[in-house]
């Protein structure tokens, strides 16, 4: 996605260690329109696959993920980073974070989730794969099938890139890096 | 707000302490129609209001919040619950959650918010107000002003209310509760 890869270009930040930050536009402050796009992207995409739920990893996939659903006409549903003491009937998994580098504990009330969900899920990075091993696991736990995977960057020389692909699963990253070539970022 | 109230009515649930849970189109599950109206109502009463910005806090107002500022034309920035190791001009105010009954820290880069700045800062419950006045003393550190508050669902027999009504703020909620009566909700 060519905006996308502009704006990726012009206002993100690389961190050493292949970090990008793209607080400017993604997961700070929020571009609207961009975001809009993105959102016009996947529903292109995964328009015909009989999506019933946008899910997302709260926080920086909930803008994509929303403005998705709205297209797709589906609920979307946040899982949190957190287990809320009202939640009635969790379903939890433990993921490791390399950005944070600590586990953190993701959850889902199974009553948002069922047997008869045909999931996209939808988040602002790939990179290890991580927070979709995760959410792979929970979806297994609700009987819910994951009918596509919808990334807005990607770094496709990290683990994430291959094991989606290797799955079968539906996929799109709207960006895709290659690497981080002294500063300068190779799209795909 | 007539669709919101149903909502609530219809599927919000009534926990002990005066505490709502709208999980199934608010705050974990997100209804995106119902948000689009939502942010409609938002969009009209401050269209006219010179807002550069809208302002929420991680992680249930994100979803109003990215489609308001998509109708007004402007960024969205979002509150972080954490102070990034990566943020490099970290602005930082604690707050005590209620509901979760511990102390928060809340966290904005001043990159994304400045003296230039009339914000619209939307979130998606008002209670005793604890997120706002966190909000207000961030905002006052960034010297922005704030232009406008948009509140999905308030209880309005707490302190919250009074507090903004008090200092003069443009201030509107879409859903406003009298009190909870028997299990039974009076809207204002």
């Amino acid at each position: 996605m060519k905006l996308l890869e502009e704006a990726i270009m012009n206002k993100g930040k690389i961190l050493g260690g292949d970090v990008l930050k793209v607080d400017a536009f993604l997961n700070h402050q929020i571009d609207p329109k961009l975001t809009e796009q993105m959102a016009e992207e996947f529903y292109s995409h995964f328009k015909d696959k009989n999506i019933t739920k946008v899910v997302t990893i709260e926080s920086s996939g909930i803008a994509p993920a929303i403005m998705t659903a709205l297209k797709l006409d589906v609920p979307m549903v946040f899982i949190k980073k957190t287990t809320p003491s009202t939640m009635l009937h969790p379903l939890s998994e433990t993921i490791h974070s390399f950005t944070k580098n600590k586990d953190v504990t993701i959850c889902i009330d199974q009553e948002y989730i069922s047997e008869q969900d045909n999931v996209l899920f939808i988040d602002d990075f790939l990179a290890n794969g991580e927070a979709y091993r995760g959410v792979e696991l929970l979806m297994k736990k609700a009987n819910a099938k994951i009918g596509g995977v919808g990334i807005v960057i990607e770094k496709s020389f990290q683990k994430g890139h291959q094991y989606i692909v290797e799955s079968g699963i539906d996929f799109i990253a709207l960006a895709s890096i290659k690497k981080f070539n002294e500063g300068i970022i190779e799209f795909n």
